[in-house]
């Protein structure tokens, strides 16, 4: 096995260490938004019933309508875990055949998931830092765009030629876009059609506001999906989740993107008004460096404030949204009290 | 990819082929309770954050109790589907490592995503007629106990000898309790503790009739749970599934069960009412054999009633449970103006 994973969300393990009930915990720890749409009604028989094509194609028309995707209906999968963990086999011929000594492109530092999965089916993982260094040696690429922790964003047109350029090296580019629903002139949902050899992730919970939800979307040629279809095998998404995602899909979301745009502005505010100096993000997280952000995250966790520190970074911070001005005046008057 | 998957719950093909609105069919094609438990209250933070340790711990503990396993922590898993994909690769070194020649035997007929699931790995399948016709050559088989569709039940104790049998030759045995909530004597949950090289797979959403949740669980030795952990990656429960586990689980179900016999009552007498003969069946479903059983589904469709047929007997036909005696005559009609 390889090592567990430190992600965000382990809110109760802050708490068994330094005190206070997990409920009374402000967790910035993670990039969901943390106002979460209302939700709208769930019929009961999507939670008594097995999810029916009905309903699968339903969300997925919805998702089609929202990411723009042309002709491709979007699958709908039980979190983008789900299928970055399948990625491996899409570059195998089947899921028993011994897989060649190809080469994996991440450009990195970004979410660990990718290189953890890669790694643990057998295959040499290269972390670069940026789409250029990607090579001739590289059968399969990704990118995180905008990447999180550091908010790096590549314009759709660069993909596009880093796109075209692994196609002709019969490579793969995955491009996920968990952080994509603020700024959609990013995405490449719109260029899937023409573009074979593309796999993009979308995330649903995190603009909505519904992580426990599980629910994602892959974007790809009808060939690619149709074996994470089979790979996942029937029913692996919830009803409950395909019902939400084909009523919120299909509402205007101007309210809930001027929301989060409030409250990164809150967020921007205390952060710099500490007198940290931000070092990227996108709208729904904010990275500072520093050099005793080690020493920050403990003195937030003994005002029962949770934060993302990473290993690899040591003099980073990821600060997810708090959820009002009074969870930023909370942060604030805590980050006032840190003595340097 | 394999043949498309003929499961039931495909209650919008048949309203296509055969009219009427999907809701106004009567839909008899799966071993879901079809009166579903009232719905306990599931907290907002359920849905808003990332499945915290907090709620998958809780859940565990709740299932623990409720199947008896001892010691044994069960594993939440997104639908016990989830798992049985994943059964070949606890059979490999590693994901990646070329399989050996080792061949599985699958007590049949029987759920057919076992068998779909290792030939798609790879691995040869012998379709054993009984626990008995399991060989040396076997290092895994897989008893669904009471089986799906027939409703054959092995004791807890002949299911022992054979785990003992499959020990002694570095094999695993995986029982798959998805029906056995009526008849918990059957289970080995409580004996998971002692037996290793056992997997035990439990369904949450057919006794409770929440199939749409997605929700099953594994119990096994602990290497085995962390693997299965480590593949299915970080959140693949919904947090909606987790706290419905942790509330429903604890609560006494012997109402739930005493409905579900009332229901099975039910069908049992407008099987036989019409002259059908009852080969088999739990108290989900009942299977009659009937040399016209392709003609009679044909019959039902056309009054908008959905069973299941199998390709592999063509004689026999599964009824699952109407929800109430209304369902049950609608039924008992439909059956009477089949012309012998």
């Amino acid at each position: 096995m390889s090592a567990p994973i430190a992600h965000g969300g382990g809110i109760t393990a802050a708490a068994a260490a330094f005190g206070g009930r997990p409920e009374d915990w402000l967790d910035l720890s993670t990039g969901i938004n943390p106002c979460p749409v209302a939700l709208p009604d769930i019929p009961a028989r999507v939670w008594h019933r097995l999810p029916d094509r009905h309903l699968v194609d339903a969300a997925r028309r919805a998702a089609r309508d929202y990411y723009g995707s042309g002709e491709i209906l979007p699958l709908p999968v039980p979190g983008t875990q789900s299928v970055i963990q399948l990625l491996p086999r899409l570059m195998a011929g089947s899921s028993v055949a011994a897989m060649t000594d190809s080469r994996v492109a991440v450009v990195s530092p970004t979410y660990g998931e990718y290189t953890r999965a890669f790694a643990a089916a057998g295959f040499a993982v290269d972390a670069v830092g940026d789409i250029a260094a990607i090579g001739e040696e590289h059968r399969l690429a990704v990118v995180v765009n905008p990447n999180n922790p550091d908010g790096r964003a590549w314009p759709a047109k660069m993909l596009i030629a880093l796109h075209d350029r692994m196609k002709s090296q019969n490579g793969l580019l995955v491009v996920d876009e968990a952080f994509g629903d603020a700024d959609p002139a990013l995405s490449l949902a719109a260029r899937a059609e023409e573009l074979s050899n593309l796999v993009i992730f979308r995330s649903f919970g995190k603009f909505f506001g519904l992580a426990g939800l599980r629910l994602g979307f892959a974007i790809a040629e009808g060939d690619i999906l149709d074996r994470f279809e089979e790979w996942l095998g029937p029913w692996s998404v919830s009803g409950p989740a395909l019902s939400l995602a084909d009523s919120l899909l299909r509402q205007d979301v101007s309210a809930i993107r001027r929301r989060i745009d409030e409250r990164s502005s809150g967020l921007h505010g205390v952060l710099t008004g500490a007198g940290l100096r931000i070092a990227g993000g996108t709208t729904l997280f904010t990275v500072v460096a520093d050099s005793r952000a080690s020493d920050i995250y403990t003195h937030l966790c003994r005002h029962h404030i949770l934060v993302r520190k990473f290993d690899y970074a040591r003099d980073w911070l990821r600060f997810g949204l708090a959820p009002d001005p009074a969870a930023d005046r909370r942060l604030g008057e805590a980050l006032q009290r840190f003595e340097r």
